[in-house]
């Protein structure tokens, strides 16, 4: 099953998230409300609301209770993208100016809290006190990423283990939310509970490896902001780790150290460290490991054997691997 | 009653709060999680919890589902002061070193967030739809204030309802989320929801007035922080709009209007124009005011007959004004 079909067979649901989103982001300040207005229209596959209806759907699938549910989910994403922007002190996003490009920090701050009591009330909407529970949950774990992205960056010495913590807070934790906020509100058992999350969560890690192995493949063009980014910001993601592994003491590694430490680094010297990583096969095995995670969600669906409920699943699992941005 | 009477009266209860408090910052991360526990511990009177404590001791008081949320409240407001001093890039806040002058921005804004998490998570606890509402509701309110406090900044032609708008979310939504919070834990009726919330809403504009008032009139060995710090961050308050109404095209009001313009000014410049404003009557214009939400507060709870319960609920607004920080 396509990717572009599960969508269009959810469509009238995905309308419905779509309408609660446009009104949680209708805010009531000059400028600032036209700007939520582009960030949460701008682009993105509602990826996250997807996954949240799709698992429910195997239960008591009810869209008035799970629109709100979406809809915050969606909302907690772009409201910690706003925080993550200023972070970075990012200029582009998915091809787009940020609002940190435009706007003082305190602003950007304070407008990401905005967004994110705004995805806190949607999800009190549900009424539902494990939902809410789950999504404060969330949010804590985006944090306890961020941070551990933040206290590790510019260490080449850093584990799997810290890696795979990292992209489980800044992405993963937010695919295992909506996957068990889904299952929740559609009354699953625990056990399916579980499953729901452990396969959000192994997407979401997927989806993860994907956006760093793009970071080290892509052009501005392609992906929306430069080729290396995360290397000149001191992130050390799994391609880089597995360069290393191989390739340390050789010159591209130590460029790649001093990239890492901080050292000021051309555009041209970035992009030929990029391409020496591409050439060393480290982008295929970072692939492979993503490709990993999704096969080992799909196993986490054992459970369902109604191809009609699985298909759309799987078909979202492997959309982490086939993307261009 | 004095204030320190009540806290006395309800100090296991307070204890009980504390300690949810002090386990819900007990973060896993090496350094910061010494410095939310100063954070969280440093001074504050836990006015807010005690406030919500109180609001319910009318109704059906339990402190087994009142203290997790008393605990979110304080958490929450911790987290937006947090968020507050990177905006303001504050150095200084009760009189101890703020996080934004010991770490880089993005390291702040994420810990900000996940104080946040966390007081989502204690308001979850309390497993009340409605709280959760509320908690929610409450951080926009006070997104919107901060918002507005930026958007309004280095302008002198705002109205008193700007100035009230802002201090409402700043510090009154704290306040009257606290207070309603109480209530509906402790099963009151729809009106005495309401006028709780009311209640606390105006003793909360009462303390942001008296906290402006303060910025004008005190030292930086009395409160914490520099005089004036208002003014000089553009910020217009009750005090200031007083004095501009009365003594606009005086020597004093040119430089109130160079200083909240952005223009650099010398520590002494910025202590005269305080002391000018001061000997104008200004302030206590201004301290008139807030008795007058205070009274305001007080007669909102007519409805409470028994002296045991509204008796500190009267410390607590009248606290509002005997303020030394």
């Amino acid at each position: 099953m396509e990717f572009a079909e599960v969508v269009h067979n959810l469509l009238p649901d995905l309308n419905a998230v779509e309408a609660r989103l446009r009104k949680a982001a209708d805010l009531n300040f000059p400028m600032l409300g036209d700007i939520v207005d582009t960030l949460i229209g701008a682009g993105g596959k509602r990826l996250r609301p997807l996954l949240l209806l799709l698992s429910a759907k195997p239960f008591d699938y009810d869209i008035n209770v799970l629109a709100p549910a979406a809809a915050g989910i969606e909302m907690l994403h772009t409201a910690s993208l706003v925080h993550d922007d200023t972070i970075d002190r990012a200029q582009l996003r998915r091809g787009q100016p940020t609002l940190n490009s435009m706007f003082d920090t305190g602003t950007v701050i304070m407008l990401g809290d905005y967004l994110f009591a705004r995805s806190a009330m949607l999800a009190a909407e549900t009424m539902n006190p494990r939902v809410v529970s789950v999504f404060a949950a969330t949010l804590g774990y985006i944090c306890d990423g961020q941070l551990h992205e933040i206290l590790t960056a510019h260490n080449l010495e850093q584990t799997r283990e810290d890696y795979e913590r990292r992209i489980y807070g800044k992405t993963a934790s937010l695919f295992a939310g909506a996957a068990e906020m889904g299952a929740i509100i559609a009354n699953a058992s625990e056990s399916q509970i579980e499953a729901m999350r452990d396969f959000g969560a192994d997407v979401g890690m997927a989806f993860q490896i994907v956006d760093d192995v793009l970071d080290l493949r892509g052009s501005t063009e392609e992906i929306g902001k430069p080729a290396g980014l995360d290397l000149r910001q001191g992130t050390v993601t799994l391609p880089t780790m597995l360069f290393m592994a191989q390739a340390d003491g050789s010159p591209t590694a130590t460029a790649v150290r001093r990239i890492v430490d901080g050292e000021d680094t051309s555009d041209e010297e970035l992009r030929n460290v990029a391409l020496s990583i591409r050439e060393s096969g480290a982008l295929d095995e970072a692939i492979a490991t993503a490709q990993m995670f999704v096969e080992r969600a799909k196993d986490r669906l054992a459970f369902i054997d109604d191809p009609a409920m699985l298909d759309p699943l799987h078909a979202v699992a492997n959309s982490a691997l086939i993307r261009t941005y």
